[in-house]
């Protein structure tokens, strides 16, 4: 069932901790959950209110919780946030609805909670969940055009696209969260005027925006997930940068897929913003193009279509050595929306299972690369040089076909709707390192 | 370095356990590591010893360990070996000694060892450790000629398979050990004649016959791991079969590789053959046919080509309701040999880490089919059946071109030479039950 909209959503609440009051990403309406440590301390679960995160183990210890909401919070032991996933929305929202009370202007909890603060700019922030497994997908279906028109002039999309939602299994190991510096990898490149490949450093180097989703109950083996019982099994998003070496992956690619083009590294935003929070955020599936079929019964679910589309703004900034040399803020590349993605979370979450796959607490679903339908939407560079046909001018007066060592990538997502507090994600951001 | 040959080995040597004397897979010379659980209780780590399992963990507890075997059998505690695996040969080839000694004729040990014995038999074979990623490779060049040959006839093989071996992530979250029943999977299927897809149960189910690398140590995020060094990080072998289904992966596979198609199930075989009761049986690198390239210096190492491949003969075996009913055995379907990887297991692992992915202890890399020249030595039905055009006829009056519900296949492997102690796998074995 799709979240609904209740007192946590309000746009008129307003926070004691003062700069969560119209904080572009985590105001009190938004309440993600992470994994943060202080002072090289212990693992500890916390929400992002504003500009601080809330302990939530200490929280718990100061008796700001009890039933579901501690249960919730117990479950939060150990450093990542799995036993919490496992739960399901139930404690999840009992949570919510509690910090909420807790962390509202005015609330009798504020001389408890209020030293349990820690501010976010000390924090080191980790990956929110052992990952098991990690998926990714090929939903926006502007990316896949684009990129199957580089190979495929008149006939860019394959025959299965409108009818499966296309994935293949990631690297859980190399995901690594915000800020972790990401080295250039090196890797057998055969250019096309050479008769033999070398093995050297990744010349093409490229990001890629995508939504990342958190795997929540989960199923068992051989038992498939039902369309319409997905979305219980989704605990919330964040954001993914899947980097990916273009000249390694055209040459190893066929006939198994991607695999050391993009196993060196992948960036996930430290926050898991969950279904609630982004509850007025969504709205029906965009009509499918005349002539493309209806999914098959297993992907289709009437309040699927009607609801499971998110309206999230995505861009790409970038900040290169030139532009910092002159002062300049990071340039943004592109402006895309989750609402590009071809298929739902749901469709995603219930074909994975479809086959009797199991999906585990913790388990992260990347929905492929989400780009636009223009050249100011795209979601890779391959996409926005056209193949590295024609380089991106930059303000600092430097181009770029694709990313140069010490340029830094920073992803963000946001969500504004009349009538709703405005949320965001956090960012998704990694430097390039030089090669070894 | 690769193990030498030492008083382990020696294949004179028996064993006061009976039934270990004379054993096809657990003679006193093998010696593998694995994690067993009886009558409900506890999963604890054990080695084989022909029909029975030594309970290592009772063991230690009985004061039979010291130094460096009690620092070994220590880290395998929590029912997963991956903290053994962690740490190396050292420790391994310790245990390895010593264990020897106990379990030999004559060992002062045996008043202490023999209650702590127990009967595979009654004993439940868990997986040995717990699977971070598992990645399948794509190694056996025989396996890829054939079923390049279906796809194009005149050039089977793709113009980077004797440069890169081939490889892709895969699902780490169904693999199952060896006695699991596999569920048949249903999925999206297009049948050639079809103008458009159905959600059906796959009719081209098929076993895929491989060897499996259990990682040892591994490597940090971002720092590769030299050819030279690459089999410090191989803590062993199992076996492994990748069921597949054929008419999914037809449709599915493109552009981004298999998925669903081989997700719902992998079954691995219960031991851990450690590289160094696999040492006797070790090459010489197949010399490449005339006019193959040199493997670029990243994979080029003198040793591993003089030592690197390992002759194990590899069989799989077809039990059908029919041939059950006639009171028939297993039937061989074909005989195999690891000597037909084109690709070292060190080379594999090296290629895997060469971008900076790192592998972690208990990570799992499937060789691929490894199928021999002809057709008595094919890996897969698929291959068998060439395509499922020409059916094998069974002792039992039975054709099969794929998997029929009931069907159970069981994977052997073993090692024998002259001058040495034949030793095996034990069995990689699964049945498949009708679809849901």
């Amino acid at each position: 069932m799709l979240p609904q909209l209740d007192a946590t959503h309000d746009p008129r609440l307003a926070s004691w901790v003062a700069s969560a009051n119209g904080h572009p990403d985590f105001p009190i309406q938004n309440l993600p959950f992470g994994i943060v440590s202080a002072g090289g301390g212990a693992r500890r679960a916390a929400v992002a209110i504003g500009e601080k995160a809330l302990d939530l183990d200490a929280a718990l210890a100061a008796g700001l919780f009890t039933g579901d909401e501690a249960r919730a919070v117990e479950a939060m032991a150990g450093g990542a946030l799995n036993g919490f996933l496992a739960l399901g929305a139930g404690p999840r929202r009992a949570l919510r609805a509690r910090l909420s009370e807790i962390l509202r202007e005015g609330a009798p909890e504020r001389g408890k909670a209020e030293p349990l603060l820690v501010d976010l700019e000390s924090c080191r922030l980790h990956l929110p969940a052992r990952i098991g497994d990690y998926t990714d997908f090929y939903v926006g279906i502007h990316h896949a055009t684009n990129v199957g028109r580089q190979f495929r002039p008149d006939n860019p999309l394959l025959p299965n696209y409108k009818w499966v939602p296309i994935g293949y299994h990631g690297r859980a190991s190399s995901i690594v969260p915000s800020g972790t510096p990401i080295r250039r990898p090196r890797g057998q490149i055969k250019g096309p005027d050479f008769a033999e490949p070398v093995f050297t450093a990744s010349r093409r180097l490229d990001y890629e925006l995508e939504l990342g989703i958190w795997i929540g109950p989960g199923n068992d083996l051989g038992a498939p997930i039902p369309i319409g019982e997905a979305d219980e099994h989704i605990a919330g998003y964040s954001l993914l940068n899947d980097w990916s070496a273009r000249d390694i992956q055209a040459w190893e690619y066929q006939p198994l897929g991607p695999f050391l083009a993009k196993s060196f590294a992948s960036t996930v935003s430290p926050w898991i913003v969950t279904p609630e929070a982004l509850a007025p955020f969504r709205g029906p599936q965009p009509a499918r193009p005349e002539g493309d079929p209806s999914p098959l019964p297993y992907l289709a679910d009437t309040a699927d279509q009607a609801g499971g589309a998110l309206a999230i703004a995505l861009e790409v900034h970038l900040l290169t050595p030139g532009l910092k040399e002159k002062g300049l803020a990071p340039q943004r590349l592109s402006r895309s929306d989750a609402r590009h993605m071809y298929w739902t979370a749901a469709q995603i979450v219930a074909h994975h299972a479809s086959g009797g796959c199991n999906l585990n607490p913790g388990d992260f679903l990347g929905t492929g690369t989400i780009s636009g339908p223009d050249g100011t939407s795209t979601g890779s560079l391959l996409e926005a040089s056209l193949g590295g046909n024609q380089p991106i001018r930059l303000e600092s007066g430097e181009e770029r076909s694709f990313l140069q060592d010490g340029d830094e990538v920073v992803l963000t997502a946001r969500c504004a709707r009349d009538g709703a507090a405005p949320i965001g994600f956090g960012e998704c951001r990694g430097a390039i390192l030089p090669a070894l």
